[in-house]
């Protein structure tokens, strides 16, 4: 760890004064009430060892990021039967168009995408009983971490203006790709997107993708280790819309960003890392998170490539 | 390697007689003269050792896999400006579709698409005295293999009939991406893909992708490390046209497929391999040849994730 | 009259026993329940003659042809500002589609694809006080004819299975181009399409178009000339979906169909003609309804080119 | 004619010193070295009487207009089996799109657009012996005017900056729908772009679609009544690029507009209009074109709607 510790410290007084292009943006209005300064990191290594800078303790809104955990209970519960309702494919298009989606007739490009998550979502209202409860359980499962919550708050506020998305889960049911009422879809969907975590929090709950022989503290495992595996694939290919590719270029480990500035990224077999600054790039990804990220790959040589 | 051989035989075996629903394209006529019962493994370790079963040691027409080769010298001779012509992302998109190149104002998505691999050329005619010479003169040394050759039969035929090609050609020119002659850069790109290689010796020529130390046998570097492992993140998120997410999930290497029924992958740090089949399936990929790749990856737990 | 008389019922007859390859479309339940064997054609000349044949005097559900009456009175309303709002140019594009909605932000490319219905529908909803009774009196009151009315049956059967007009409808909402709640201009939309006439009564109706000096039973005109001309130049443009162009290449006049099998068309200066067979072609266009009225155009010489 | 020229003298007087928002275009290198301050008009009535003001009587590059006539040539030979390769739909897309004709597998939308005018250009090259001398024959007959002639410059311009055209005659022949060489295809249609003709001129060529008596000087017919009308009806719908639409609404008569700045305009029965001014607007319509036409037809009452 040490050898991580000196290098994360000297990448973060690099880039935390760097003149940061990116923007919060303003779709979701309750998001724009963060301050932009917020910037941590923190790194989570496979035996536990946890090291962390910055505002790595403060809990922000994952949004999108999450996403990988509802992907990761819809593949447990239905396996692979679930690839017949989405692909997983990169989309080479804005991460809401629906352009893509009206030519594959219904059947979204990738889970990460947000019409592919609202069909995750969908497959999880068909199988648990109290959805957002037993979303949330399982969540503090995997982290071993009650302190995991849903904000009510922001999940109110996508409600209200989020009519890109009722659009995207509307058509998607006049595909017949969804099966359960659309309220219910939705209002699962954005309490999804509303998890709060910590950095720190955050490198953890994500070990079990790099860690092959990860368990729960309750002794279960979560996905195999084919899953698993298949799950990274996924997140280098399709975790940052249309700039995976750059992604997977500059930094080189699957990963997931959200609206909210998070990014985790993770080398199987080493560790997971978080990173959370609120300004975003032209393509919606946190401007500092990819550059502390590829920063910390190149002298780490820890790229999967 | 006796773990790999015996998993190669193994697989060999079990898929040779499998129901091939894959089909051999008809669109470069010279092509369909191949038979489509050849198919070949071999695989390159890098400490040199190499292993063939099948036809592994039978000349046939990479087309496609050369875009490595191409994209290699040009990235060594233009370094990372070459970046600003052509992009790094998956392209969501059958392998010749105009659509995106037109949103994009004729900055290919990709050097993989036929369009990115022609913008490639037109770099590689502008740096090099006699493109065609100077090219295979580079896949020579790449490989200390004097036996490689371009097919003119191939490149002939790719000619007559590569309406699409030239389309795409004089469409990036209209945005004024490509800097010479529409036909010297064609005749130049029909060569390279007419490059000709058995399995053994396509995956001797990527080696240098696997091996952070690799030098020529002139003592030269091909690409310094953090080039390399950028072609090998761009291989992973887009060698397989609109197919390259599927790759990812099931086979989990960085690689590249040919028209031609080839494919080479690449673990960083181990090996190379290459596979031979000439029925493509759907999106244009060789149906045996990602079964094969499928079930070694597997069976050897080698995916990068 | 007599000429026009002779020609319809020759026709009527040639064309009654035509295998009709075109098919009634199940997306909205309620309207298959309607034998595919009605035929109507009734036409109405300037100076209020009449006549028809077969079913004309059927009701059926004139679904997109009302859009022309909700057009009509939102241009009275609303004035030439309307056209900020909603495009005038042919869509080249299937009825419902939502690629182009989103390459023009928000703006329907005419008001007679189903996104530009919606918007013209919001627009009512923002200037009637009681925008359902307020549309039926204006219709009642443009053909004198108490005994139109709302299908109530029809509207909740697309209020049912309508998730593309959802979806359509909170996709404009996010670009800002709805300005009312999404479910009150979506209830008024589906009432407006339910609307149930006969061929007499549809050819009554749309006469104010064909008569430059047209005034109401009660003495009001209901559009400007120069406003008139203007409706009917984007019927002639847009009236026909995808299939607009055939329409005026065989046709030549201006109309507007609708997918339950009726369609209008108008000749400036002389009738108003209403034709109904519900067997639609593959553009969503009544099969028998087209040839008819080409027949009909064609031997009465009144395309207006 | 009396009424026409004051009028036309009015309108003239008008808009002659109107702020020109429109840009010339720059694509055509040859086109940019005319005067944008040109302004001419030129009506013809279908008793041959003829009325000019302005600059109507100086020769221009009519570009795009004279699709019409390739187009009358090729139906006159070729019959309706010519909408077997080019259909009559609006494309709603800007002119020199691929996108399209993709979608549609290499049939253009209608003939106007410029892949539509190029497989007319095909078909004329299959049908005549010497197509440019052939060619410029039927359209001095057309017009009983010796003084047509093709602009080798304007021709050689094109040549060597029509990128796209040339990718777009190289896409349809991969789909088949090219029969001869491109390079001659494109040879003859650069030149049917190059016919120079002043407003007089074109007021006169035109007026066969005007006219449904209409015989050439030598007692030849054109086209059949019904094949004129069919014409009219294509130029109303596709003869403004994307903004077909917005012409039929302004000005409501069939018509064709030029990169070079020239609109003509048909009102059958009556009349054949030419207008001049080279300044473009953003759709790429000459801007005062458009507006003396749109006060014209509303003055005189004469839109066909």
């Amino acid at each position: 760890m040490d050898n991580y510790k000196k290098i994360i410290e000297d990448i973060y007084l690099e880039i935390r004064n760097v003149d940061d292009i990116g923007k919060v943006p303003n779709y979701i209005p309750e998001l724009s009430n963060v301050s932009p300064d917020n910037f941590g990191i923190n790194i989570t290594k496979i035996n536990k060892e946890s090291f962390g800078v910055g505002d790595f303790d403060k809990k922000f809104s994952i949004q999108s990021v999450s996403k990988i955990f509802a992907l990761t209970l819809a593949y447990k519960l239905e396996g692979a039967k679930i690839w017949e309702r989405v692909d997983v494919e990169p989309s080479g298009n804005p991460f809401n168009s629906l352009l893509q989606l009206e030519a594959d007739k219904g059947k979204p490009r990738n889970p990460f995408i947000n019409a592919g998550a609202i069909v995750v979502s969908d497959i999880l209202v068909s199988h648990l009983k109290n959805p957002k409860e037993d979303f949330l359980n399982f969540c503090r499962e995997l982290s071993n971490n009650k302190n995991l919550n849903y904000s009510e708050k922001i999940a109110q506020s996508e409600k209200i203006s989020g009519f890109r998305n009722i659009a995207l889960c509307n058509f998607i049911k006049s595909f017949g790709n969804i099966k359960n009422d659309v309220d219910q879809v939705l209002d699962f969907y954005f309490h999804i997107c509303s998890l709060e975590m910590s950095c720190k929090e955050l490198s953890e709950i994500a070990l079990f993708l790099a860690d092959d022989n990860f368990v729960t503290h309750k002794g279960n495992k979560v996905l195999t280790m084919s899953q698993a595996k298949r799950m990274n694939a996924i997140l280098l290919t399709c975790g940052f819309y249309d700039e995976s590719g750059e992604f997977a270029f500059r930094v080189g480990l699957p990963g997931k960003s959200g609206v909210g500035g998070g990014i985790v990224a993770i080398h199987p077999d080493k560790y997971c890392i978080a990173v959370w600054s609120p300004k975003l790039n032209v393509k919606g990804n946190s401007f500092k998170g990819m550059l502390f990220l590829e920063k910390f790959t190149t002298r780490t040589a820890s790229s999967i490539f």
